[in-house]
């Protein structure tokens, strides 16, 4: 971080310890995902063999790696959504602040479904995590409808099609998310599969080239 | 980060670590806060649905939920009183290691809070927690007053009425938590009360526009 | 992060987020394998004392050092790889996620090993084991073949013999530790005596300087 | 980090990251010494207060604070050491990976220490407790003495005065901390408390002001 000694460079620097304590909570919250896959305890597997103990716990490493992909799309959307990021106003740190707590609660929604994804709770395990998917999704959007009306935080010269196009794109998450959530209701097992197709859509490259700013 | 490599930069760089090492206490604090939510055990679930064992663990969502907000909080303080830090001295790092440490214990008194609010030691529990919280306060104050008064840290220019202005805000901080903990003796859920109500205040935007330091 | 206010830095800055981000889960992954190596608890201790509870419990020390440092040289690669690294694109984030979520899931196969080194499932856990090694390395591979393949993301001027020299280096990684994987099904020592003798290879400084781009 | 696309700053970047890395470690090594500080279970404090329960617990927040206080000195010698540090080897990534290593088993060891302080197996305990932290100084020793002897990593300009002085500074802790490790053979409490003292010795601030860099 180059910092000018006559401080003119302050909101660069507040800029970068926003990226950095959101890069930081994204890293983590992604990385604690991992505590939901335990080892199975010696004492109890000793009836079957471990690879059979493991086997039966499938649900653990699906719920892992669709909380990842998702997580980590989050992450490459707040990067994308923060590019031309040039000053921050408390609401942007707090509206953050309300997204990055939701991301930090990931852990849970995720242990919660593995641990009961076959279970006669189930339906109540999935809401929880689909719910909280739609939560997350609608964090992002208030924080990106925020931005794209503040203009002035953005850097000099972002053309407007740059915001148009972001919108657009995201604005559709949350509704896809909120019918995942619904489907619940009727089957766990459709909701699911909507909620891992739409981790591998939004996962896949996207024609969306945002235009880049007026130099 | 740009690096002289004449070493011209060395106090940027120093002061740069100190952002990222601070950036990343606060981001793995406030993200371990999670561990307080633990998914109810199968086991001891099937007497009731999961939907009712999860209620009823509301007091672990308030206590999370306030816990990351005050956490967020210190956050954008810390980030605002070091906006303008240019150097570094080891007084100053001391200070500030003792408040990285109040607030990595945290997620101590607030799995406490979480486990015991409805239990007949909750006065305890919210008494070590409205004492963290003034504690914590305090800590910031105390790195405040130090930096206030060593203005040969701040980049060139910073005008006293910025300092002025911060020193004023912040003190409010510990009197009103030590209120709060005060509080706890007489009435538990008064004491929380408050410490909620007092998130929310200091959450909300403030009028205090630092004045920028001339250029 | 020195940034440009007009946006003409935005691609530096991606990078600098990228670069952020993965050091972040290189660090939480590296430091949460310390979990694996639990406390001995004191009722089950009084038996034996605490130093032969310990002893007992080296497959722990072993699992974890030899992970440490897996993950520590996974980390240098990938700050090789990136050194040149100019610009971002969506295939290059998702191919490094995958990477990050192999590396964040180490700790599972880590204290897998552990557990069951000495148990008679040994093999299942130096299978899982040995062959996250070689899933790692592969997903390194995939990401470093991409780059080499598109290098109008790196900087300019870069010489393709730097990327040549890395390539072959880098090729024989998934190789080994292939070979690694497959002893295990005949020896569970031999397959992780290579592990820890590929750990100690790969550790050392190997004579690959990498040309230096044009300047 | 202000990447410059010709590649000229690899360097800088190498740096960049290695700090960054370092800090990461650093912080989250740091941030895990509070899962040593467990909530008293309900069930098992019903018979005494919670008051009385968390009280009894005193060695687990002694070995907190001590550990946390290392923890961060080790952070400010680290960042003191690097600050003049212009370019890397694959030696220095070792070494450091090494320290590292050393400064995220610290969990380890601290919740040891609290746990059997008070039991007949406290020796053994505090033998790891005050072996780990001698290792620890010993790493950071060898880290500083590759250093020292490779000058060209450092800045042109750096007075050898500057090493010189460290050098003294830092040749002292390893003897310190072995001679706290040989008195736990004769008494448990003289060691943590020497141990205490010198923690509370080393945060104090210094008079060696490294001479500095020639501009």
């Amino acid at each position: 971080m180059s910092i000018n000694p006559a401080g003119a460079s302050h909101e660069a620097r507040e800029v970068s310890r926003l990226d950095a304590f959101s890069d930081g909570v994204f890293a983590i919250a992604i990385t604690l995902l991992i505590l939901t896959i335990q080892v199975p305890d010696p004492l109890t597997t000793r009836a079957h063999t471990l690879g059979a103990a493991l086997a039966q716990r499938w649900p653990t490493y699906v719920a892992y790696v669709v909380s990842f992909v998702f997580v980590l799309i989050m992450w490459i959307n707040h990067r994308h959504m923060f590019r031309y990021l040039a000053r921050t106003s408390h609401t942007l740190l707090l509206l953050n602040g309300l997204l990055l707590m939701c991301v930090t609660i990931m852990p849970f929604p995720t242990a919660l479904l593995a641990e009961y994804m076959l279970l006669p709770d189930a339906r109540v395990a999935a809401l929880i995590y689909t719910g909280m998917f739609t939560v997350i999704a609608g964090a992002f959007n208030s924080l990106w409808w925020y931005l794209s009306r503040h203009s002035q935080l953005l850097a000099k010269g972002v053309d407007t099609g740059f915001t148009g196009s972001i919108t657009r794109r995201f604005a559709v998450g949350p509704a896809l998310y909120l019918t995942a959530f619904g489907l619940a209701f009727m089957s766990v097992w459709a909701s699911l599969g909507l909620t891992i197709g739409l981790s591998v859509y939004f996962a896949l490259p996207h024609r969306i080239v945002p235009t880049e700013p007026a130099a």
